[in-house]
């Protein structure tokens, strides 16, 4: 087997273990490769394997650190945001920073299937997951059939509770379009992480009963959270 | 309507006309701003909000370019890279450049459903859409059971073919997994983009009949590829 993978393995398993834990540096490039007897180009190598996996992390000028475990978010036909980060074990939050109705944009307008010029409801706000930021969220809503839901949004705090306010009790997704960027200073400041880290950002239309009832936008911290499809399920 | 949501729809409608194509770099903010008679800090909102939707982005004191359309990867229950390339009317091309067989790790073990210790083919590649790269792959196979697989991957360069040459003519996804990182400096050279860009990486594990048979990671150029889910087609 190659020294590097055999290092991979044991880094691998300590972090595993608890050894190290979430947000830790890992010791100086020369003090590992001292411990494993092995020059640092081999160090390198394993470390980027472990990095590849996303399990450690490189902060420019401040070393490497063990990454905290991404939680899981499966990409279901009905997203919801809480139940999903219940479902993992964990407590979620959402803050609706700004509601605010306006003319759709040519693309909001074609892809809520309205007539061009016509208002919506837009939504945008943070998701935490165990109070830490994972995700910014903006979301526009067809004004005209959902008249009661800038109040709801303000009232309840939930999309998925304002929309059954609305009369909306179920809604499915039609698609989900999955990208990434890395964040600008302004999310890298409401993520609380670094400029220049990774974001995923995901694009869904939800509708009931064939009717788009939200387009929405996220921007995931990548570092805190996974999508996951799993099929037969 | 806000001024920086008329100027982002204007932009947004000359580059959907192609009167600014992929890869151009855009005026300097100050003649953009004159062009439409607002400050800069106006013309920067505009710009950050195309920038979000993916439409351009910003290389570091070179200036502000129109993104190269993505190309769009359904994430189906079959993915089959040269199917999904073709039906986007592109030309799909894989370069296999390692083929090898040794002891899997312990995470490739519990993956596939091996004992500790097995052996599995590993295989890592470029895939490129219309000649240019848009992902690296690694991708690790249960030795055991496909002991042709070395030599069909490095005969057909295609892993469906080479699963077929074995006797696997269909295989599904079990689950996939899907993270974002930034590129590194090797992961840029390959790829012919800058270090730091965003990358989408997926895990993706494969089964025939229930047992699985390939474990593959993929890192996507995240500006080149929008990774899509569909549901009712």
């Amino acid at each position: 087997m190659a020294l590097w993978r055999a290092i991979a393995d044991t880094l691998r398993a300590e972090i595993a273990s608890g050894q190290w834990r979430p947000g830790q540096r890992l010791p100086p490039e020369a003090v590992l490769a001292a411990r494993f007897g092995v020059n640092r180009h081999t160090l390198r190598h394993a470390a980027r394997t472990l990095a590849d996996e996303g399990l450690l992390y490189a902060r420019r000028g401040a070393g490497v650190f063990v990454a905290a475990a991404p939680v899981d978010y499966p990409l279901g036909q009905r997203v919801r945001f809480h139940r999903n980060i219940e479902l993992a074990g964990k407590v979620p939050g959402r803050r609706i920073d700004a509601v605010m109705t306006r003319p759709a944009s040519p693309s909001e307008a074609a892809a809520l299937d309205l007539p061009a010029g016509a208002e919506v409801h837009a939504a945008e706000g943070l998701s935490t997951v165990d109070f830490r930021p994972v995700a910014l969220f903006r979301s526009v809503f067809p004004a005209a059939r959902l008249p009661g839901l800038p109040a709801a949004l303000r009232e309840t705090g939930s999309i998925t509770r304002a929309l059954a306010a609305c009369g909306i009790e179920d809604y499915c997704r039609v698609h989900t379009r999955i990208a990434a960027q890395v964040a600008d200073a302004a999310q890298a400041a409401q993520l609380q992480i670094d400029p220049g880290e990774a974001l995923l950002r995901t694009e869904t239309l939800n509708a009931a009963a064939g009717i788009p009832v939200e387009r929405g936008r996220t921007w995931w911290a990548a570092g805190r959270v996974t999508l996951t499809l799993q099929d037969h399920s």
